[in-house]
């Protein structure tokens, strides 16, 4: 991992914005971190529209998450922002405008070829950032992630043991074989869903929700389309990682231990 | 309003049953009320079991009002606890029982003889209960109500310009009608929904909550039955009124002045 520059927020906050080999990312770290213990650690999705343009609202999520006391870090997808294009993606993208602007309904085959191949390699790219990311000394977990592509969400929930909570945004397109996959999900969920997002299926949403084998999931819908989430929904989220990642801390000490 | 006894709780709220008139009801106000400016009040909803039955239910949830600042009161439905039988409540009460044991789908008409005319019953019964309520010096408002039975919470709504906000319980069987009437809703809502509650049709419930008029509307589904709402579910639902009832006290008074 290669800071490549960092700046001290106004709220004290530490962002740093970092290399790792090709893959650009953030990390934002509470300004007590560094004075006390260390800190868990939430991961921040978020669509495949590049970092840059993410940037407002990434940073406002991982500051609501510092003054939690968690820290926050999110890596750019592959195809992403400053990353080498990836022509099947951009075809695929070309494939599911055109569907939509001709009002036509989307294929499982074009859901399958946006969201499968970004899946997969994205997966271990995570999951390698993570590694980095809990060798700092001031990071010490659990983890969390939030947000962005709920198909990635649901995948590292299912092979990523450090992840103990997720918090999903149900407003992508979602292959069927995610439905599957979503069975084998066991960790807490906070799943919100926008009940009038333009872009997403309120049923198949529903029925995703309906499909997650987590015995904890709490499903919070609010009224608005796919970018009007309420301030107090994003209060609860921060709540339910405030529960998971706090106390779950203890549960997981007392778990290495045995 | 005739108190007949009043106990202070160990957390200092003061606890007063009361009748008005032949209804039975309790008041609890938080230690601060009597000391500072006069506080908002939840009407705590609940099922048509009797007030004595659902005591400890209901004092558990005036106590968690009282810790935000808010007073909370419920009187006795018509037909249930101390109050007179009811024979035709009774009748359809026993109808349902054995539709259920029968395993046959419960018709419109069985939920409408049960569900109907005991809304129309309550209803002026909370208004004048909330006139009482309203002319204590303690009690200020705005005013909010809480669970119990849904198409009591969505007529009141309906109908009771002096509450501001509801937090209803998706968990009952609801007339068709009701549907109509949740259309009119324009207040603040948090619906909770127990994912699998035996007692309840969930695609009904999400209909109903599709139906509600209002702008702010909030679904929270959380895994379990009918009984197993969990604790943080029961939190955020006091954070809605907390929300509502403490912005709303400044609003009330800007409209108040024009």
């Amino acid at each position: 991992m290669h800071v490549t520059s960092e700046q001290r927020l106004d709220d004290g906050v530490l962002e740093r914005a970092f290399t790792l080999g090709e893959i650009p990312g953030i990390l934002w770290t509470p300004e007590a971190a560094s004075l006390s213990a260390p800190v868990p650690l939430i991961l921040l999705g978020h669509p495949p529209l590049g970092l840059r343009k993410m940037y407002a609202r990434l940073a406002a999520r991982a500051r609501q998450s510092a003054a939690e006391g968690f820290a926050a870090a999110t890596i750019e997808l592959p195809g992403s922002g400053d990353r080498p294009g990836w022509p099947a993606l951009d075809q695929a993208r070309a494939d599911l405008r055109r569907t939509m602007q001709a009002g036509e309904p989307v294929s499982d085959g074009i859901v399958d070829a946006l969201v499968l191949p970004l899946v997969d390699k994205a997966v271990p790219e995570w999951q390698a950032a993570l590694d980095a990311f809990l060798s700092l000394p001031e990071i010490g977990g659990p983890v969390g992630y939030s947000g962005g592509v709920i198909s990635l969400g649901i995948r590292l929930a299912v092979v990523e043991p450090r992840i103990v909570a997720a918090g999903l945004f149900a407003g992508s397109l979602v292959p069927r074989v995610m439905f599957e996959e979503a069975r084998q999900v066991t960790i807490p969920l906070h799943v919100l869903l926008q009940w009038d997002d333009e872009g997403n299926d309120r049923q198949a949403a529903l029925d995703l929700f309906d499909a997650f084998g987590s015995q904890e999931k709490s499903l919070q819908a609010n009224m608005g389309g796919h970018t009007g989430v309420p301030q107090f929904a994003g209060d609860a989220a921060i709540q339910f990682f405030a529960r998971h990642l706090t106390s779950g801390r203890a549960v997981r000490s007392a778990g290495q231990g045995s």
